[in-house]
């Protein structure tokens, strides 16, 4: 049975008892700070609801593509875990099996969250996951989630939330973050992110219906490709109207390259009547992500690209459960081959800023800080999904600081759906952040009193900064 | 001149005294367990035999590719090793060039292993190596090999050899494995592993020659492609009824893609002219990768790729001397991009067990973990060839731990043809997982007790597990 | 505020005590030895005319784009720190800036080194830089410069400096180095390096005019591409014969394929005209590192290549500042792919040698030690440039170590312009080693006395085998 650090003041510190004694205390200037979470994928109307949790399962695993995947590897099969609106199993039953599998999770990042949030946020000894105890624990967690303190708004609170940006269809009217807005009861910012992914993939299923709707609704009149321009333009101000500070970008991969709009248009119609080639699909994409630039270097919209995943790679279990279930998989990048034009030009102005994010860590020494350690408009992006661990965390920062320092940082990214672990997402991060530093100052690289300035510019100031906050 | 570890109970643990007073307590869970090698290079034969080893180089230098690789970089000419047969040097005068080079081998992995071989299994101080005692330690070691207990079957009683699997040709009668089997004094396990290679890559000499000898011994009579696929599910089960568990496919790259059989039959008679293409042979090779795992999933074999090494990058010295004599030299992997296929189609299938081997360490956060960490018929291989070492065994496990868990491990794979070194390879795996797990410990990521059953499971469960032993 | 560790004994040494004691026993073998620079930009004409330098801003700040880069990323113009020869501001104005700015520096390669620089250069303490002391250090500065303890020859002495390459047009006419050769008072030895890039990039500007050039002035009379080899075999016998030990080749990616010479001579012919396509242009350049290869296995010039990076990424830093101001960024190296013709056609010859540099880390262990660990010409070189820091030192080791050793590697490059980081840049690099070593010695891999041998033939034997000085 695993056993759990969850409660241990040291716990992800460094070993070495010198490195830990200064970690520890630069873990003491930032353990109780706000969070704030400039990027993710939770439902703003969540809070506006303020409605109880329906079961464990449904908020802890069903949701969770990070759980699922490791249950599926396992042999699972993801409608047992409710996966994509499926009901395999009943929500106890589908806990049965994620307790049975707790094992499973021993060195995962997954189960460090888990371990804290069910010792923090829960109360309950993670001793105790295994098979023997989960229907005791899925009764306590049943009656947990029926009490007031654990409704959404009263979490936000005991987790410190002061930031939360939600991920939003460019058509998404933002009725909740402007109810939320208006709320004076409500002190969490709620910020949408406009992302208009589902109307610049051709390749992917909905796009001439997602398109026509957008520049029906929101092109002034205009139509094909001006009317497409248009009615960015127009959503994203709406969005700005309404608190969001980014927009976000799931491109394929790194091309960004502009095309003339003759050239655009003539690719939009044959994509509105699905004959687009793959190149073509991929030209477009690639000059939308160049438009975009242009767009935030007018309305000041700060841009995020998360490139290079191969998204739904197993066909049956996309058509079983839908995107989002767990078979993603990251590729190589090679991020100046496709970036350098908006690089050379966009990227020499301060006021526009491009956060790039990868899963392929190659790219960090290589790219990403050669890239952000020049262009001022540029920052990289923290470690991202599967690289949102704690070895690869120490890896980032060991492959970036030579050469960029730490001030060309996102700041932290919790990027969840798992509401629940979004406290222990970001406490892992700080005592990541922690160790590094303790290991310089023992290194007498820098000295304590600057790791501790550093430390407080990490967590706080750098995404408040980034994201204009 | 170099001096010894080889005898130091803590050797090859982490330097941190907490950590290593960890990491020895884990060693001791698995370091006298039986050794089981599911992966290798070793003749059967040598077991049936059971004949004194010749002479030393013989057993210890001119077969490791390892050794000779790092004595040519050094300006030594191959045959002065008497590699791939030839005889440039008397054995003698081979091991003193040896011995006299022996400075080089300080931190590689090849050192290590040889110092733990001298040492453990011919009782011979490491100190001793150098020129100055070659040609004592020379004429020790050959009365050595003279005594009976250092004949194949009392070294295999020696070092623990539980399992031990080798890679033969399809077309191997297996007599030498059917003997060892049904012998009752003998109690390893030695299983053939089907390894097609020669029969799938059009580009190498000797294709049509070997396929043709195929189709007519073992294709029922077929002819073509079709006998060509009778054949090979043939020779298939005549591996399985003599014992193999697994297929191994060294194919160069991972491009798994299936073309029709019209297509396959028009090029494979183009390939038995000499007349394919490059594309055409890649093609034929991707989709025999993809028709051996149809043929898996319904007999069951596991499926091990080797992929990603550009064999005999040097011509003269694969005139003289023949492949696999060190100047294979490995390249980039994309593995989504070529899998893709290959995994949606099989791998949703826990009974279907693919190992996937890489040489690429940027592949083990990029890829290879997200997809072990998600399809149930995926396991991530040990650390293969080059990175068969201590800090890459470490990158490895700290790679891919966050994502997989400790559950998508292949288990420890010696893939070795030097017979006295598999002590020391498996005994440098259980030290680099005590200092792995160790660390986690001390940094309080998981407990103590669980470290303890991961170690035995890592070791012992794993390789049982994944090769279906 | 930052405050310096410049003066502490263990600085960049290892946090674990034990580790740190027995780097700090193997620094001591080192420490005090001379700086062998057998690769850098240092101009020769500088210790010829040995005259003051001009300011602190034109010494340390204006030609060292490591430093200018990361005040850029802050949004700083690069005529504010009087880059390629701008003046947007005044050498004191600039020198403010960069005071003020200081803080980015913190865990930056070019923070410690400059940290060194000021305490042990200019015995100036770290701790003062910042705003606030920006005034005053540069008065002191100023004044220092001026005494003749702090001319370019007294430096050297000050230094170690025993050898220094610079690298050099191939039309140079060295008559700097002649002088210093000639001059028995000046005792290092200042070694030029025959750099061809501007007579092989056709898509660079000036190149038909510096080939004509070249043909013209070295070509013995002979035209087009047969003059151009002669020219370039002439030029090399040029070099040679004024001291250069080596050719350095900063091609575009590591293709070297040779093509026959009418083709290379109709290549030339267009790209003379400006009509070269990229592909013909690519064709040429990789011929001509085969070509190369070709002279320097004739001439015995070590041949050193830095690929893979793309240069001049931002169009509008280009136009306003010139080429290497800061706006090179890496990309992805496939080594084994381009390299193939040139390692096995020359490499397996000893006396050949051919130093790989690289800023992709992902090749290390995956291609350049195992090609450095089989071929006799081949060594890996020094990290480089973004990856000439602390933790990417020990990145590199622990790469290549288990494959190569300690034999393969090119011993310590600099690389520099800036001239007065060259012992910062030295002494960093032999504190890694230590520490590196020790953790190997702590960790029972090797033993005390063997690490002591190593670290001083990585120190100083090593530069000397592999450039044959």
């Amino acid at each position: 049975m695993n056993s759990s650090h969850a409660h241990h003041p040291d716990r992800l510190l460094p070993a070495d008892p010198g490195v830990r004694e200064i970690a520890r205390r630069l873990l003491n200037h930032v353990e109780e700070l706000p969070i704030i979470s400039p990027h993710g994928h939770l439902d703003a109307q969540m809070f506006v609801d303020d409605a109880a949790f329906p079961d464990p399962t449904a908020l802890i695993i069903s949701p969770d593509h990070y759980l699922c995947r490791v249950l599926h590897s396992a042999g699972v099969p993801l409608d047992k875990l409710r996966v994509g609106g499926t009901e395999g199993a009943s929500p106890r039953e589908a806990w049965r099996i994620f307790a049975s599998h707790w094992d499973l999770f021993t060195g995962t990042a997954s189960g460090y969250w888990l371990e804290q949030e069910f010792a923090h946020v829960f109360g309950i000894d993670p001793d105790r996951l295994g098979a023997d105890e989960a229907d005791a624990i899925y009764d306590e967690l049943s009656a947990t989630l029926a009490q007031p303190d654990f409704r959404p708004r009263a979490l936000a609170d005991s987790f410190g939330l002061e930031v939360l940006a939600t991920t939003d269809d460019p058509l998404d009217d933002l009725a909740a973050h402007r109810t939320l807005a208006e709320d004076p009861t409500f002190s969490p910012r709620v910020l949408p992110t406009f992302r208009p992914d589902a109307y610049t993939k051709m390749y992917n299923e909905g796009f001439a219906e997602n398109v026509t709707r957008l520049i029906d609704t929101a092109g002034d009149g205009k139509t094909g490709f001006a009317g497409y321009l248009e009615a960015m333009r127009n959503r994203r101000e709406y969005f700005k109207a309404n608190g969001a500070v980014s927009s976000d970008h799931g491109t394929h991969d790194s091309w960004v390259h502009p095309i003339d709009d003759a050239e655009a248009e003539r690719i939009l119609q044959k994509g509105l009547r699905g004959e687009a080639t793959r190149a073509e699909a991929a030209a477009f994409e690639g000059n939308m992500t160049y438009r975009f630039a242009e767009m935030a270097r007018d309305d000041g919209l700060v841009m995020t690209i998360h490139p290079g995943v191969w998204r739904n790679t197993s066909a049956s279990a996309l058509e079983k459960y839908g995107p989002d279930t767990g078979h993603d998989i990251p590729f190589r990048m090679d991020f100046i081959d496709g970036l350098q034009p908006l690089l050379s030009d966009f990227c020499e102005n301060p006021d526009f800023h491009l956060v790039l994010f990868t899963i392929d860590e190659s790219t960090y020494s290589r790219e990403l800080a050669p890239i952000a350690g020049y262009y001022p408009s540029c920052y990289v992006g923290a470690p991202w999904w599967f690289i949102d661990e704690i070895d690869a965390m120490n890896r980032f920062r060991s492959a970036t600081t030579g050469t960029t320092g730490f001030s060309r940082y996102s700041g932290f990214i919790d990027d969840t759906r798992a509401y629940c672990s979004i406290p222990a997402r970001h406490n892992t991060s700080r005592r990541v952040e922690a160790g590094y530093l303790a290991r310089l100052v023992a290194e007498h690289r820098i000295t304590e009193d600057r790791a501790a300035e550093i430390i407080v510019d990490l967590i706080d100031a750098s995404p408040r900064r980034v994201f204009k906050l």
